[in-house]
Formats: C-alpha cells, sequence, structure tokens
C-alpha cells in the first residue's frame, strides 16, 4: 500500500517518459508481448519534442524526410496504438524502491504507485515542470494562492488576480480572466513580450479600456495575500490579490532520478550497449539521458536502445524463454498483436 | 590505375550496399559534409528490401505506422536526395585493399576502381546475384550462350533460346522472347508456376498457338549448344539451342567480403559498438551484416550504427576538428545543407 491507502498497480514494464523514446519503447515492448504504463509529468505525449519544437521541422527520422515534433509524436502513438500502453499524464516518478522480491517499487507526485518487474529511464532532460517562481518561502502557497499554469480558470471567478508572465501562455491566460476574474493584473518584467502579436494587440487593447492592468516589475516577496514588485527603477509597489498566477514557461529538470543511486555521470545514466541497462538490474535508461562511448544526443539512437532494452526486459519478464526474433513483415504472430491481416 | 585503365575515383566516403541502411549512412554523411558514393549488385537501390519483400508491409519503422520494402526505399532516398549520393549499381565491389597513404582501393566485378578514406559495409546478407544452373562445368559458358536475368532481349533477335524458370520474370521473358527470336521454348521443373495469373495465361495462349514451347523437367547437362533435362520420369530431352536464358530468382551472397581480413564470426562482420568500425580502421560495417554483444538484425538498428559510424567517420575524414553534433531542427548549416528554409 502507497502513503495514500491504495494498492500498488503491478506491472511488467513502467516507462518514465512519453517523448519519442519513450512511446517507440512502449512499442517494441508490445512487439514482445510485455504491456506497460507510462508515466510523463506533461499533461499529453510528445515529450520535450512536442514541448519545445511542436511545429518546428525534423529532416533526420529516418524514412521520414520531414515531419513536426508534434507529427513525429502522432506518428508514433499511432504506431503504439494496438498496444494500447497505459498514460499517466501530469505525474513526475518520485521515488523508485528495490523490492525483497526484486520488483522496482515507484511512486509519483500524485500518489499512484507502481510495482514493476522492468523500468525504462526514457525521461530525456528530465521531467518538464513549469519554472517557479524565484522567491523565498513562495512554495508553501502552491495550489493555495499561488498556480502554475492552471488547467482551468473556473475557481478565480470573481476574484482579484495577478498574473506573471510575458509568453503567448502568460497573455492568453490574463486575456482570458478578464471575462471571468474581478480584476486582472499582468505583471511582466519588462513593456514587450515574445508573444504572438494578435495576442499582444488584444492585451494591450484591454489595458487601453482598463479592464486588465499592466505592471513593469518582477516578483520580489509575497505573502499569500499580496505580491511586491520591485520595478525597473527600483520602488516597489504592492499589489493585493486573491489568486497568483505563474506562467513563466516550462524547463526540464532531472529531479529525483538523480537519487536512485544509478551513478550519474554529468547528469546522464551510464548503460551497457548490449541492453542499455543501468547498473541497476530491470532498470534501463534510453534516449537523451543515457551515456555509453560513443553516444550521440539524436532520437534515433533512441529507438534502436529502446529496441535493444526491450530485448533485455524479455529476458527479465520470460525468463528461461527462448524467444525468437520475429519481422513484422512475415510473422502472423506480430500481425495479430499488431492487428493486422497477414497478407500472403 | 585499375587492371582496366581508369584511374580510381577518389572519394572520402564508400558505402557498399545501396538498401535502408546504405542509404541513411549517405544522409548521415551528408549532414557531417562528407560524399560518398554507393555500390550495389541490384540494379535499383533498396537492397533486400524491395528485393525480398518490395509490395509487403513493414510496421516497425519508428514513426512509420505502416510502409513497405519500397515504400521506405523510395522515403531514404527521397532523404538522401540533397546530398547527391553516386550509385553505382549493377556492380559488386570484389577487393578491398589498404594503400601506403593509408586509403583503401576497392575495385568491382565492373572494373571500377575507388579510392576511398572510410568504407561502410552495408552489404545485409551479402549481395543479391542471380542463383545460379546447378550443372558442373557450366559456369565457362556465361556471357557466350547463358544469360542469367539479361536486361535487354535484343542479342537474342533470330536464335533458338531456351528460358529456364517458373516465377514472373522467366515467363515475361519467355513471352517477350516470342516476339523477338526464331523459337523460344519454356522449360520449367514442374507445370505450375509461382507467377502472376495473367501472365501465365498469356503464356499458356502462346503455346496452345505453337508460338511458345514448354517442356517439364530440370537441366542436367549443358555444352553450350545443347541443354539436357531429365523429366520427372527420369527420361532425358536433348534441346539444341543458341541461347540459355535463366530466371531463376536471385539470392544473397556474401561473396568477397570474407576474404577481406574482418574476421568474420558466422558471416558476420564484428564491430564495436562505439562507432561500429570493423578490426580494420576507416572500414565501418553496419545493418544485418555486423555483429555485437546484444545484435539484432532490425532496420532501426542499422539506422543506429550508420548514425554513429558516420560520427566516426568524421573523425578520420576531417582529422582534429572539432564537430557539433547539430540538429536538423534548429542549425541554419544543416538547413543549408538539405536544402530547405530556416522557419523562425
Amino acid at each position: 500500500m502507497n502513503p495514500e491507502g491504495r494498492a500498488p498497480i503491478e506491472t511488467d514494464a513502467l516507462i518514465i517518459g512519453a517523448g519519442p523514446v519513450g512511446l517507440f519503447q512502449a512499442f517494441q515492448l508490445g512487439l514482445l508481448e510485455i504491456s506497460c504504463h507510462i508515466v510523463d509529468a506533461l499533461p499529453a505525449a510528445g515529450g520535450q519534442c512536442v514541448a519545445l519544437y511542436g511545429d518546428k521541422p525534423i529532416y533526420d527520422i529516418p524514412g521520414t524526410p520531414v515531419t513536426s515534433g508534434r507529427g513525429l509524436a502522432q506518428s508514433l502513438l499511432e504506431q503504439v496504438a494496438p498496444f494500447k500502453p497505459q498514460f499517466h499524464f501530469g505525474e513526475q516518478v518520485a521515488t523508485l524502491v528495490r523490492q525483497a522480491d526484486e520488483r522496482l517499487l515507484l511512486t509519483t507526485s500524485a500518489g499512484t504507485a507502481f510495482l514493476a518487474k522492468t523500468v525504462f529511464i526514457a525521461a530525456g532532460v528530465g521531467a518538464f515542470v513549469p519554472k517557479r517562481i524565484a522567491v523565498e518561502g513562495i512554495a508553501q502557497f502552491e495550489g493555495n494562492s499561488l498556480f502554475y499554469h492552471p488547467d482551468s480558470l473556473a475557481r478565480f471567478a470573481g476574484q482579484a488576480v495577478v498574473v506573471n508572465g510575458g509568453d503567448d501562455v502568460a497573455l492568453a491566460t490574463a486575456v482570458a480572466l478578464t471575462a471571468v476574474a474581478r480584476q486582472v493584473t499582468l505583471v511582466h518584467r519588462r513593456d514587450g513580450f515574445q508573444a504572438d502579436e494578435g495576442l499582444v494587440a488584444s492585451m494591450r487593447a484591454l489595458v487601453a479600456e482598463g479592464k486588465l492592468a499592466f505592471k513593469v516589475g518582477q516578483p520580489t516577496a509575497f505573502d499569500g495575500r499580496q505580491l511586491q514588485i520591485t520595478t525597473p527603477d527600483a520602488t516597489t509597489v504592492d499589489l493585493p490579490l486573491d489568486s497568483l498566477i505563474a506562467c513563466l514557461g516550462i524547463s526540464p529538470r532531472l529531479g529525483p532520478i538523480a537519487d536512485w543511486g544509478l551513478e550519474l555521470e554529468r547528469k546522464q545514466v551510464p548503460v551497457d550497449t548490449e541492453k542499455y541497462e543501468t547498473r541497476e538490474r530491470g532498470v534501463f535508461a534510453v534516449g537523451d539521458i543515457n551515456t555509453y562511448p560513443g553516444k550521440k544526443k539524436l532520437i534515433v539512437c533512441g529507438f534502436h536502445e529502446a529496441t535493444l532494452a526491450a530485448w533485455g526486459a524479455a529476458a527479465l519478464v520470460f525468463p528461461g524463454k527462448a524467444i525468437p526474433l520475429q519481422y513484422t513483415t512475415t510473422s502472423t504472430r506480430l500481425h495479430e498483436l499488431l492487428g493486422v491481416a497477414t497478407s500472403r
């Protein structure tokens, strides 16, 4: 039982990270008849591929002359669909502990627990989490009067709200709140935005109409009821509020993986090149997070690593069973698993 | 100078094999600004992928839920096109010899010679060559009165020709020859064909009209002027002829690679997993032909091997030059090489 009293989910394989390599990991496990759960800190699949360059072109996926981060994630989701991996989005794996029966107990930031025979760390450069406001002691207000990238704005109805940030998400949030909240103030460190032109125009129009306040400054103190900002001319201004919303972008954090005893080298997890297994038996690391002689942080390399890691896992999930290499072109068993007809 | 007196072609990289892995090898070399020549025994790109399962579906190319052997080859040709690799089809690399200046001299079955700084053996299960008729001493007639999978039928005008085989190529050849040759006889081991229905119907119609003879039997002797076949009831029949054409399919042969001092293990070339280099400096082996701990003969693995081999080659082609890893998503230099516009 985990701290919240729910029995852990038992699984043959747990994948940490739903980026391209994590998704292909699930596909290769599926071909070997190993089902899996996938945990990702982001709200959807695609990892940094979607978070950082969703619409930008990618030219070096073999057999795909051009795609985008989002396009690649879509293709991989379609490819893995027959194997029905179970996704757990918006959760970060916090702990990994070996049990007496050799299985691995993992718990997430949302209180989900897994008992897994094999674990695949496909965490890229780390979990993508919202950047925090750099003010001492501010963390205690998270979830009460401080919110990062909120999913819904309904809870702010009738409130006095301050939005901190200057990108598309910050501006869209501030603009949308003017229809919901009693009073909205946008705070950004400068009078200039890295955001869509139309969105900036809407925001400036609302400011001109008096429906949105805009202040230039940086947060320097917060007590849950009042935000202090410091303006460029070094004066401080206090902004009373019900809720503070911060949209400062998301950035990767390696987080708790560093505490799992995997002897990181420069924030990378060392692996062998036979199975891409870490020093912990049954714990594999694939994609940008691993390191070995010759390593290049390229998606094409992660695909290969995931393939051999799946075979490494098969030996643990099906001990003593000889598993022949089958080809998706000819194997009727693989066609059954993929849900496609066998042609002759 | 090679035996035929032509100066060898000097190149930074020579790729042996134009299958999927050989094509992606050329792409990865291109990203590193290394140009290459590619030699393949087949008449076109695609390797066993096209030769053995051109129309069959493939489901395990990452990011491509389904394609075919031919579809994959087409996509890879499109992807590598910006780098303009120079193809030499219908030639088999016969010799590989280290020169005094460390470069590698290679010659092909067609007499082409290359002086290469780096060589990539992407030869799969070997060169695809036509299956030979299993009759002792028959090899001496090749090119005179015996032809395997001839490119053109013009030379057989007015001749008495025997075609041996029972697949699409054999039947199409026999049918086409009836319009060119004086007399055409099709010989197959049984009265049944592994061929397109319409083609079988055309052939049977020509037989009924007396324009094509058909004999059931296996070749048992050949003297250059006469083919002896043995029928299922064990009698022998002599067929006088000007030319014998055999279309018995094509099959892979490792061939001369076995003689290059690479210490093969079970017909595989051992490589390291840092650069996929063989024991010979500058000679890399990628795809189904290589072996290392954990090796799986899967195309996805060959793509990774080709990627790291390209980096291994870059260190030899540009000695002492530090080469940063660039991403096709963001690098303006790579966009220039790929001939695409840089988006912002």
